[in-house]
């Protein structure tokens, strides 16, 4: 409340004396020098350790300085999205010098772009920028509206084209929210469009926890807290549920609504839907993106939708999809299991592309998969 | 990462033991109780002095429990969206059993909502919802394509109507944004059109800092702080431009494009903006709102926009504005201000409604004038 009072104060001020200093732009936190190294400094003149966590790839402590600040300069980091905050004796603290904060699953922390030469894919660039729409659709499967995200391609609105369609799929704990906010899905694609590395496509992001209807917060249910605890959970009611989703996008945009120009893909539960939705419905998508996909996480017996994979897939196959793309960390946790379904595909000679990448189940991975992805799409 | 890695465990231990119990949904916090109380408790056992802080209405000590707990229990809160934090020995600590995250220009704060009877008109309720829109316009007298919020109502898509507009501006500080997050705008119209007490409406959210294409962190501006400093503020340029946006609001939704059907309201800043927007531009609006407004802020000289303002309101309610709206609160630094600008009005005979309300310069009063003007929209 103060710092509202101070700077109402300072409005007041302003206004009143038109004295232009007062409205000096703030600093930036953390500071990026022209040589892409990143200081990050925090005030705590009374603390005994103040710890830096940058979202899964650094922990480590800050050193005190003379002014009571607590810093620590950072080279060689690589251009991405980055999440942080501070434990100060203990306690989380965020970057009060910093108003951009993300949330994963529950926990919040700050968040800056890394883009020392301007040219990283999830920067905001000056290109031309598509647009973004959070909309209802009416699923009968489930019994209710619905929110999910849309991003249209730049020039969508004036033009009269149909646009290839890309479904992009949450993890657990996530939300139709999170390949916006943590993937930076819109500047991936407005970046990737622009350059021509990508083709203009419709990219579909639904909520893949059929129990609830909005991401945390959104929806009717109140003041509920993001989680993993969703019923339902990979029992496969959301892909027997998936059909309503792509009837309502057929329905209300400008899609070329076949196989050619469907792509469907997700990150970890994302991926598991991705794998079972489209060996399902196997005349339906010419692209699959399998990224660090949660393979064989549940009991198979539930739902028919589980049952017969590998014929399945051997009829999926058949039909030759332009793409089957897997992606994954040498340290997930899901490796194993990975490699195992590989083994499965190797055994049909069924044909598949294989990323794998350093680092294990996070976020720069899933970024930079979809930077590789979507530039194979609809070609 | 801590939290992360144990989500990671839980989830493996989970698909493999198939332990649903591992999945109770987290707490919720703060706890709202039946009664409409609501409880904070943060943990700080080793802590001499906690303070919460709630927006612009509250700054008082938590009691220390035996469990090393701090705690606080507030009853008669009226039903409204809330923002919060805490102050641990001096230092601005977040509620990390709260993932929701709201910012009040550079300062984040928790938030929740507080709807003890389902009946409050910023909370979601299970009723139509209209889709939000993040759209990028162009403006020819500005030389860029900027970022603007659009609400469309339930219906819109699948219907071939025609729809009023209400233009609504954000204040110093603000950006196109600010009027869904802080001001629940989806909200409230959402529930204002779903019980008849708002016709269905869109409305349109632009970005009134003239230097920046959309909000920080959203433009590419790359990683810049929310700020009060802007160039080109309150000096005529965003009411100059405003045609830019009202073209292309006409030209791509299906808008009933005539003053009859044409609302124009923002607080502060944007109050300010409404204001000479109006004015210049008799024949555009027949709904007006000043939301605490910051009248007479700046030099009148500058820009020809701010001048012969009394000759040029005479002229706009010689054509009978439907709804001249001024709200402010009691204690708003502006208060006095607005006096003079009644009085002015007054002396012309010009008609306008007037509601003052308790506190000041504040959301929620902007919420609550948000709600009031919107239901004599377009009537």
């Amino acid at each position: 409340m103060k710092q509202i009072l101070f700077m109402l104060a300072i409005m007041c001020a302003m206004a009143m004396n038109a004295q232009q200093d007062f409205f000096a732009p703030p600093a930036n936190s953390p500071v990026i020098g022209k040589d892409g190294s990143v200081t990050f400094k925090v005030k705590a003149p009374g603390a005994d350790t103040v710890r830096l966590i940058i979202d899964t790839r650094l922990d480590t402590l800050m050193q005190r300085q003379g002014d009571g600040t607590w810093q620590l300069r950072l080279r060689d980091l690589e251009p991405d999205l980055y999440m942080y905050h501070y434990i100060i004796d203990g306690m989380k603290v965020l970057d009060n010098e910093n108003a951009h904060v993300l949330r994963d699953v529950k926990n919040v922390m700050n968040t800056f772009v890394l883009d020392p030469n301007g040219d990283c894919p999830m920067a905001v660039h000056d290109v031309p920028h598509g647009d973004v729409q959070a909309v209802w659709y009416d699923s009968p499967n489930l019994g209710a509206k619905r929110r999910m995200m849309i991003y249209l391609p730049p020039g969508y609105e004036q033009s009269h084209q149909r646009y290839p369609v890309f479904y992009l799929l949450h993890g657990s704990g996530g939300d139709e929210t999170v390949w916006l906010e943590q993937g930076r899905a819109a500047q991936v694609l407005d970046n990737l469009i622009a350059s021509g590395a990508a083709t203009p496509m419709i990219v579909v992001m639904p909520n893949g926890n059929v129990d609830e209807k909005a991401a945390p917060g959104m929806g009717p249910e109140g003041n509920v807290q993001p989680t993993f605890a969703h019923k339902n959970w990979m029992d496969g009611t959301f892909e027997q549920s998936f059909n309503d989703i792509m009837t309502w996008v057929d329905n209300n945009y400008r899609t070329r609504a076949n196989k050619r120009y469907r792509a469907i893909a997700g990150l970890s539960m994302g991926g598991y839907h991705s794998l079972y939705i489209s060996a399902n419905q196997p005349d339906d998508f010419a692209y699959v993106g399998l990224f660090s996909a949660a393979i064989n996480r549940m009991d198979q017996g539930k739902s028919t939708i589980y049952n017969d994979l590998e014929a399945k897939l051997v009829t999926q196959f058949k039909q030759r999809p332009k793409l089957y793309w897997i992606g994954i960390g040498k340290d997930d946790f899901l490796y194993k299991d990975n490699v195992k379904f590989r083994e499965l595909l190797d055994k049909n000679r069924l044909r598949y592309t294989y990323h794998e990448s350093t680092a294990g189940h996070e976020w720069a991975n899933w970024r930079d998969y979809l930077v590789i992805f979507t530039q194979s799409l609809f070609k």
